[in-house]
């Protein structure tokens, strides 16, 4: 049993988990380089100071939650301090931290590393919040020498914050994440990196497919460098598969342009059918299967009080919604409401609705 | 003034276009090689058989909504058919189109291309609809030699749709969608294709950007084979730029594994920083500058009704709301609202919903 968790790195996952486990009871205290960062994370009820405790009072489990680079010397440093606390870490890579782990000739058998998957595209222990972790995965990495007690430890902490405990060694970690996650990320950014010289008008015409693939390409390119650079094989492997899809795209265009194209075609639409297959295993919003929700679209006036009477008049109707996205026509004065319901819903939904005198559009 | 419109092509666009014209009191006729789909789109709506009315009867305008690849054949046929009437072709690439045109001797004067930016996700006359163009950019495409009538009577149909006349010459047009659609098209299909041979465990970790990154993979490999063939020259352009920027990233992440690694960071963050660049350009939803909403998250429990007295609550508060998006967690019995409004109204709306007992996240 976890009764006294030490958060070393109070930023945004280290301060966030200090909220969750005070407020469901643990002892937590927290220790950062910075004094400031350490005082803020305690004005937020991450926690008590660490330097304010009796120094010999040894925590049952240490989470290290210090940036990707840093991360392995702050869990052999905290190994060597607390003979007997299990120690984690909580870096969106984990073979290079388990690497330098292992390197440093420290006894491992306390260390399990952790991935909560759990960003934010703000940083810092002012974005903290203590549900940050409800229902995300996270994911537990032991290694072969990590003890049953070390890892049962972890999955408990993992458990109590309201994830979902998903078990993996290091080098599956990364390479899951390197495909499902840094890649990804890549891709954007340099999608969007087309953009920057682009003339006006043409930046003009973006649609919502641009805006969706694009996205995460504003995320910080300081934290991000530090997470490709943390997993530079797993990442490179995957890039070399998708350069090698790139160049045979490139050169079927080519052989458009300047040859006599054949075949070109065929690799055109191979690559859109994989692409087809790919997306199609991607999990659902509840990382079940993929659900095939209903969508009723609305037209919706862009005035004030017309989307809000929309809302109204769903909520009346009684009707549980997975998801609903708005879309607004350029330069005109209404958006088009996409309501997500399960199959057996749409039908009632859209009866109540036309009934109200809302104008559907399928 | 046009009176009589012409519809070769009875697809998602053509019959789409028919409702929207018959609606407004336009005559309009429909042609399509398939009398099945030509009967459907009338069914619909879309208007007459042009098989039922007098042959002698010329047309004011002719759209060309056939596929791209025959685009300017069946403009080139209607251009010598009808010797009065002005033609226009939609298909979401231009060059080709004109150059097909040009190429064939014909007097092009009466022709001018057009590009309504209202495609979906579903295809052929079934998904039509009558709003598909309302409040869409529709890119009127005048090549050197048309006539200003003709340009007119094509602003006069985008605009009576309820489109945003944007006007722009082929080449132009074409760049443009390559950089903006067609090369994130190709990248997102790819970023997917990575996905289709990944263990499942892997593939479970997938999250909220991935989904972002990857939606439009589920785009229509048919279609767009065809636009990226008649697209290549431009669309390889842009490639040969997303290679190049690619080829750094895998140099670099190569350094990092095999080498020293020297420049590595800097080269990884440079491309990060050129995405937040290229995304800050993208227009908001209204094609005006990107607007930054405040976004109000709000714990929503997946029950059923929850999310529907949510929704009564914000309408009773009378807040209009830009966008909302719901974010279920793993596994876990409830979801996040994320409630994005103009500033000004995050606090009143903060305020009442926490009046209401609604916990909020931030």
């Amino acid at each position: 049993m976890i009764g006294h968790v030490r958060i070393v790195g109070t930023g945004l996952v280290g301060t966030s988990l200090g909220i969750a486990l005070s407020t469901r009871g643990f002892h937590v205290s927290l220790q950062d380089p910075s004094p400031t960062a350490c005082r803020l994370a305690r004005d937020l009820g991450a926690g008590r100071l660490a330097a304010e405790l009796d120094p010999s009072e040894e925590p049952d489990l240490v989470v290290v939650a210090a940036p990707p680079d840093v991360a392995s010397d702050v869990v052999v440093a905290s190994l060597r301090r607390w003979p007997r606390a299990v120690v984690t870490d909580v870096a969106s890579v984990k073979q290079t931290v388990l690497d330098g782990v292992l390197r440093s000739g420290v006894d491992a058998s306390r260390y399990v590393g952790s991935h909560p998957m759990a960003g934010r595209e703000r940083s810092g222990a002012a974005a903290a919040r203590g549900d940050l972790f409800d229902g995300r995965a996270w994911v537990v990495v032991p290694h072969e020498g990590s003890s049953e007690d070390a890892i049962q430890a972890v999955r408990e902490i993992a458990t109590v914050v309201g994830s979902a405990v998903r078990v993996m060694p290091a080098r599956e970690h990364d390479e899951a994440v390197a495909a499902v996650s840094h890649v990804p990320q890549v891709a954007a950014s340099i999608v969007a990196a087309c953009l920057r010289d682009l003339p006006e008008p043409a930046v003009g015409l973006a649609g919502q497919g641009l805006r969706d693939v694009t996205r995460i390409a504003a995320s910080d390119p300081g934290l991000w460098t530090q997470i490709l650079a943390g997993n530079a094989e797993a990442v490179r492997e995957v890039l070399l598969a998708v350069r090698t899809q790139l160049d045979d795209v490139v050169d079927a265009l080519g052989a458009l342009v300047d040859g006599d194209g054949k075949g070109s075609l065929g690799t055109l639409s191979g690559m859109l059918e994989a692409g087809n297959l790919g997306q199609a295993r991607i999990p659902g919003k509840h990382g079940a299967a993929p659900t095939a929700y209903a969508v009723v679209s609305v037209l919706v006036p862009d005035e004030p009080g017309s989307l809000a009477r929309l809302l109204t008049d769903m909520g009346n109707a009684g009707i549980n919604l997975e998801d609903m996205h708005l879309e607004h026509g350029l330069g005109q004065p209404f958006g088009v409401a996409y309501i997500s319901v399960v199959p057996a819903a749409a039908e009632p939904l859209a009866e109540t609705l036309t009934g109200l005198g809302w104008r559907l559009h399928d």
